[in-house]
């Protein structure tokens, strides 16, 4: 593995970025367990937010790590619910299409009422396309809502990672994915608390390829962590 | 002014999320001052992060609202660091061009092994694309540090919105931009801490506009706040 790929989850490709982003994980380290590869998504969401705190408002529930990874290597479809997540998920070490919610369904927005968000989670399932996937949400409580009904009729995404960030129903919206992702084994990567959003989402959507990236190397094994 | 426009900047256009996005700012004002401009740089701090104590970490120089909104209106560049970024920022309520730095410098980057960001600003700099624009650094601190570095040089931006995160050099970027603020007196937006990152700077930038918005509207009057 040459260093460019060690960071590539990371952007850093040049001598500089590459310095400045082994420093930042080695600070990380030193605040956060590195025990189980869950606790890679807690250091994920320390080194994305910039608070050591927000290790502790993490929820991995059904192994996401093992099951996401698995995914990243069966190039499974990343599908984001907007595009700033969509823009935050690195290009390389993996080749997922990555796909966002937001831009489909607009018919049903504006018949209902109900949010763009919301309305293109629900379309891109009556297409399939969560079906296997990895299922971001960083900003609509309601797309997460809408996503958590799509798996009570049936969709199984490979894993969810949701974190959208607020006032209103964004917490809410996070239980929901949680007791879902209970009731039906869906291995899922949540925050609790009224923080999260579009940044902490693509951090731990590409820790997930990242791991994918390490088990290619031969550096983890995903079948000791099961 | 439709209700549309109203909520252009949160991204809400159908009634589900002009509730949510209305409601949610209602509750933000119950815990964040709206007495100055520059509150609503608070406000939409608290509102993205999810966090009521992010308002005390915004630091606010030179008017960086009526300075911002004026150049919205005045249809500047708004020039990002990286890509998220500018996913973040609305395309609605402004005709100003939205650049994106990353992508530009790569030889400069190559060269000297500097981060592809800090390359960037230099390059674009160099085109005078900085020039009376709102320059917005979300990620990079090499990219806010290569900024400080033009200005310095005699480049004058219109405002800076300016919120690297996390724990190598985001902290020190910030304050040297603080310090090129005040030397050269340039309107800019900060924050203080280790936290930040591309959703508020995205954020930020947007309340620009939205005031640009409502300066157009005539319900908010610049020449007022200065």
């Amino acid at each position: 593995m040459t260093e460019n790929e060690a960071y590539a989850d990371l952007g850093a490709t040049t001598q500089e970025a590459m310095d400045i982003a082994e420093t930042s994980m080695d600070i990380v380290r030193t605040f956060v367990p590195d025990e189980t590869l869950n606790d890679r998504l807690r250091q994920k969401a320390v080194h994305s937010t910039g608070d050591i705190e927000f290790q502790h408002l993490i929820r991995c529930q059904n192994n996401p790590v093992v099951s996401g990874a698995r995914a990243v290597l069966d190039e499974q479809p990343i599908v984001t619910d907007i595009t700033m997540v969509k823009a935050g998920i690195t290009g390389r070490g993996h080749d997922c299409p990555v796909k966002k919610a937001i831009g489909n369904g607009a018919e049903l927005a504006a018949e209902t009422g109900m949010t763009r968000t919301a309305a293109s989670v629900l379309e891109l399932d009556k297409q399939g396309v969560y079906e296997g996937a990895i299922a971001v949400v960083g900003n609509a409580p309601t797309g997460a809502l809408a996503l958590a009904d799509c798996i009570e009729n049936g969709t199984r995404p490979a894993a969810i990672v949701a974190t959208p960030v607020g006032f209103v129903k964004a917490e809410e919206s996070r239980k929901r994915i949680r007791e879902i992702a209970d009731e039906y084994d869906i291995p899922a990567v949540t925050n609790v608390g009224k923080r999260g959003g579009s940044g902490l989402a693509a951090a731990l959507t590409n820790e997930l390829i990242h791991v994918a990236s390490d088990v290619r190397d031969g550096e983890v094994d995903l079948t000791a962590h099961e």
